[in-house]
């Protein structure tokens, strides 16, 4: 990913939602990475403690008590945040002035997720000339994520909605550059969109996390040659009860791995289908002429959804041909606010 | 729901997976319970640390590695654990033996929930006899607990269901009574259906954890007047955008709730309506002639599912008439092995 956003000309600051580990985002930066994208205050808190020192806050932070944290973080480091709201963006700039911080402020619009964001043009404008304006804030462009593209299956669908993205976006920053204000920064894209996203010209920085891990979910998406990842990241379960020839029992359920984006699919072993998630168990179905895995064999599954998967771990066994190389801590997990 | 238990003259041993926080064990305790379940050995360990000295591990454990450090949970404590299979029997006598600890065996019967235990009578009486027969192990009884009918929707449908596993269980008992061996404790029941397993007269010890907190999912069950239990557990939400007048966008998602219950519900603000969630937002839509929430505005949401609900946070924050009066640790949060 680093190359490809390289080979584009633009920055790539992954997202540490995806991970939540200090020492990934550490080596991210160490092959070329701007800096990071965290998606809640609270979230930012360890990787400013390990040394991290550019981090883009990609969503809007609402409330006295985050605000305050945030003003603390633009003490100790380059931060941007979102921002979609005037009353918002008053709250932040107040934050910042009670600490004397600086802060770097992206107006998110809306590209098409109907989430976050504004998609008035007055209202892009009025939020870009504002932040300009207030003390401690300075405008540096525009966040134009579109979440749900990713998970598009289909490459030719997600090129489509990666363009009308990307016009949308454009479409506010030229607006804005009429009235005299540069974007500096067009921030965006994920893991599903990135290839696309970087072909548009129109981003200058991707914020692709997946990538480095891939799941379930993103592996039943359709694919080209051009831009393609492995799967790095695998859940191990033992088999823990073997009650019927057809069915086994594993020891990883929802507090091991969430399933709002499918089923665990299990690796390497054809015929054995994850059928049912409970608190934690899965059931596990052994199709007619598949090899039912024994009492305490281990399985390596791939998870559905990468992000809330790791928010459920304190640790990652990072590996190297079957031996453990290291145990990486998700330092961020569980910081959501 | 102690009070049905003692009602009924049985003990009420209530789950801990579904808080993982040994401040409400404590309490449980203090008010009857004769102990706790716990899922997962390392589960049980922050509730060992807390003086809990009776514990049952109401699962199969299944490795070397656990069965080690189920053995050393036993040194400590009175503790029971389910099995459903003959070498793993053999596995949970060697590593009692390792350590010179004594445990209680029940043996977990499929009394309808078709996941683990054993439903061969042979089976039953086979791992039964061993388990009287294995130095350092004691056979303690049966485990019939059906987790799936727990949350069937019609009162009178978990009413049969129960009356059916009730049937199953007292069948195995009977089974082995006639081979001389007796069943000290038959242990089963869950929230959903521990009106009626109680009253069965077949069960000696209820498992139910959820009654004291309930869920949305739980919500949704149809209850008698007999046995019903309202909702303490809320996850408060800052409202952190407003894009339009019929959506406002909450900071809490995926990494503050599983949905695999479904979605929140908003407590309440009546025409709120939680429709997705995503990594770390929820999407409300404001319905026709409801009051849209402000930006900053924290909302009340009843999760889906207590348990891994729970999972996801460290720490339960108590209040009583709208004041904080506690920060109980979730201690075993993440303890799923």
């Amino acid at each position: 990913m680093q190359q490809w956003a390289d080979r584009h000309g633009l920055a790539l600051r992954p997202h540490a939602k995806a991970h939540k580990c200090p020492e990934i985002a550490r080596r991210q930066l160490a092959l070329g990475a701007r800096g990071i994208c965290c998606q809640k205050v609270s979230e930012a808190l360890p990787f400013l403690d390990a040394g991290i020192r550019d981090i883009h806050i990609s969503n809007e932070v609402v409330g006295p008590a985050k605000l305050a944290l945030l003003a603390q973080l633009a003490l100790r480091a380059d931060v941007s945040v979102c921002v979609d709201n005037m009353s918002n963006l008053h709250a932040l700039a107040a934050a910042v002035a009670q600490v004397g911080a600086r802060i770097t402020v992206l107006v998110e619009v809306d590209v098409g997720q109907g989430r976050c964001g504004v998609t008035d043009d007055h209202d892009v404008l009025a939020l870009a000339r504002a932040a300009e304006a207030m003390q401690g804030l300075r405008f540096g462009g525009l966040q134009a994520y579109h979440g749900a593209m990713q998970h598009v299956r289909s490459h030719a669908e997600r090129a489509a909605m990666s363009a009308q993205a990307a016009i949308r976006a454009a479409g506010y920053a030229s607006l804005l550059r009429a009235y005299g204000i540069t974007c500096e920064r067009i921030t965006g894209g994920g893991t599903g969109s990135a290839e696309f996203d970087a072909a548009s010209g129109v981003y200058t920085e991707l914020q692709a996390g997946s990538y480095a891990f891939m799941d379930a979910d993103y592996g039943a998406n359709e694919w080209s040659d051009t831009l393609s990842f492995g799967t790095s990241l695998f859940l191990l379960s033992t088999v823990m009860s073997t009650p019927a020839p057809e069915r086994v029992v594993l020891d990883a359920g929802l507090k091991s791995t969430t399933i709002e984006c499918g089923l665990p699919r299990i690796q390497g072993r054809p015929g054995l289908v994850y059928v049912a998630a409970n608190d934690e168990h899965g059931v596990v179905r052994v199709q007619d002429g598949a090899q039912a895995p024994a009492l305490g064999e281990v399985l390596k599954l791939v998870v559905p959804h990468v992000d809330p998967c790791f928010n459920l771990h304190d640790t990652l066994v990072t590996y190297r041909d079957d031996t453990v190389v290291g145990l990486w801590p998700i330092a961020a997990r569980g910081l959501s606010r």
